[in-house]
């Protein structure tokens, strides 16, 4: 049987040029001890896979050159040497990036039985979801009533942080572009603010405008101004969660950091980057908070896919143009 | 009786011209209900007194023109209308920048029974030193064994950083510029980085070399190049603690902030922001677990003493300058 997967050629500098994502075919091995072999029906690209791209350790170990390409993923089971999987079995793993996946059976997972499309495990009841869900609760210990500023608010992890902050009784403010991702923010009860043809300044008076009591939580995924423009609206003892600052995830150049930092101690503030792997503990917890949600409906979530093996770098390089609402995920037709 | 007192002309724009610190004389009233008069021995100037500077509340009122300017003192009351007070007991308030104060009895406290020199309550057993153990302790959440970095290292609140992180057994390195600080630094069983000539990079470099295990906890009291380089040497789970940011208290156009705020994220970083008043009500722990070690010498701390009121302006801007080793203060011989 053969896999086709998706490899890097080279680490780029800036944004990644198309032409460095490589399509290979090999014919698999035998399944080895302990190995699962698993049709792919769903990939999920995201941002942070930009930092696996820079060639040196992070948080994570960068892509191996030449070498097939990882990501979260759903599939089917088609071979198991592993006696908790078995053939039929749906489940989510990290061998993304290809069509059928060859790996060791212990990172991969049956998915929960809850009545919910299986490629929500990649947004909303997965990896962006608990993100989502560490960085409001855990990491900004948002209580009910606080204001709260989310940047990219409309994507696969904002857009669940303004909703469940809205479940929470907060007044949620969020940040976004295209105005279809305004629209829909809005119709969630979220206030829509544009980043668009602003400066800092512009954006932190827009803020303002749409929470005049200040922000007490800021959930931070863009950096840049919009980094600047929160800092200026914070009331004393506001939390900030920093999950990502994709702004600047393919600058060639040091990119700035905001002028204003100082506000950090005027204003008391307390600025925490976390990695939502540290806390993979809690989502027994996240699930039966935000599963039922879910499948009843009373979270809406937006998925944007893109259909094929082959459109898998150009839904991963569209996340840099904001060509996703909610979760970008690829569908695999086999 | 006559008072004589510093008082602002103007709000600054940058490093203050010494112009604006107008010296004026009043007759003071009667002693009015509640009130004590107190004849000033020591004053204190602080790097936060540039931040009433500007015109505008942040976490403190601004300093209003043509009235007396304020901060602390030590002073020996001469007349009193409270009950708790009485002449000739030596007490500290915040009635500085004068030579007779005459204030309301409430924010003026007699000087606890230890036997240390006077004016140690303005630094390491005042503000200065309740920021540092503060900042360390109950902010960065500083551990025995730790690596500890420090910037502006020699000054009122560094030194006192670097030698409770040094009796805690910690690994200490700290940043100064001039060579007799970097001396004295070094004599106090501190790691000495020079910040001068360097840009962050340089800067990052050395303080690898010092600490090659990465930094686990980083006391903020400079900005710029310094948080820049401390950024880039931080251990995952790494504390900052933001006590200050003196280098850009003057700027006059706002001043970018570092480029690797990221590293928030990557390294899974906590920031956060105080400021000490929040805190006094750990005054009690902090003076039983330091005043001991001061008593005994056991602790190092120094003063740069300028003699007169007259030199209060220029003590206070030579704080920008690098002008301190220790604590800042002027001594008034009445």
């Amino acid at each position: 049987m053969q896999s086709r997967f998706y490899t890097l050629t080279d680490y780029p500098q800036g944004l990644p040029e198309r032409e460095l994502f490589k399509l290979e075919t090999e014919d698999l091995p035998e399944l080895g001890p302990g190995e699962v072999r698993i049709r792919n029906h769903w990939l999920s690209v995201d941002p942070y896979m930009r930092g696996r791209m820079n060639g040196v350790r992070t948080y994570v170990e960068p892509f191996t050159l030449g070498k097939p390409m990882e990501g979260g993923a759903i599939g089917e089971v088609i071979a198991s040497n592993d006696e908790r999987l078995k053939e039929g079995d749906i489940v989510n793993h990290m061998g993304g990036w290809r069509d059928i996946a060859q790996i060791p059976a212990e990172g991969v997972h049956p998915l929960p039985d809850i009545q919910v499309p299986e490629q929500a495990y990649l947004g909303v009841l997965g990896m962006p979801g608990m993100t989502a869900w560490t960085g409001l609760n855990l990491i900004a210990e948002c209580r009910t009533g606080d204001n709260v500023l989310v940047s990219a608010a409309s994507g696969a992890v904002g857009s669940l942080v303004v909703q469940l902050a809205k479940a929470k009784g907060c007044h949620v403010v969020g940040i976004a572009g295209a105005t279809h991702k305004l629209a829909w923010l809005e119709s969630l009860g979220v206030e829509p603010v544009s980043y668009r043809d602003r400066n800092a300044h512009e954006l932190s008076d827009a803020i303002r405008l749409a929470c005049p009591e200040g922000i007490d939580v800021y959930f931070e995924n863009v950096g840049g101004i919009c980094l600047e423009a929160a800092l200026s609206q914070l009331n004393e003892g506001a939390r900030i969660a920093v999950c990502g600052m994709i702004g600047s995830y393919n600058a060639k150049e040091p990119t700035p950091g905001p002028s204003n930092l100082f506000e950090l101690v005027a204003r008391k503030v307390r600025m925490q980057g976390f990695i939502v792997a540290d806390h993979w503990s809690h989502y027994p917890d996240f699930l039966k908070e935000v599963a039922p949600q879910v499948a009843e409906g009373k979270l809406d979530y937006k998925e944007t896919v893109k259909e094929g093996l082959e459109s898998t770098p150009d839904a991963f390089l569209e996340l840099f143009e904001g060509g996703n609402t909610g979760k970008m995920l690829v569908k695999l037709n086999q």
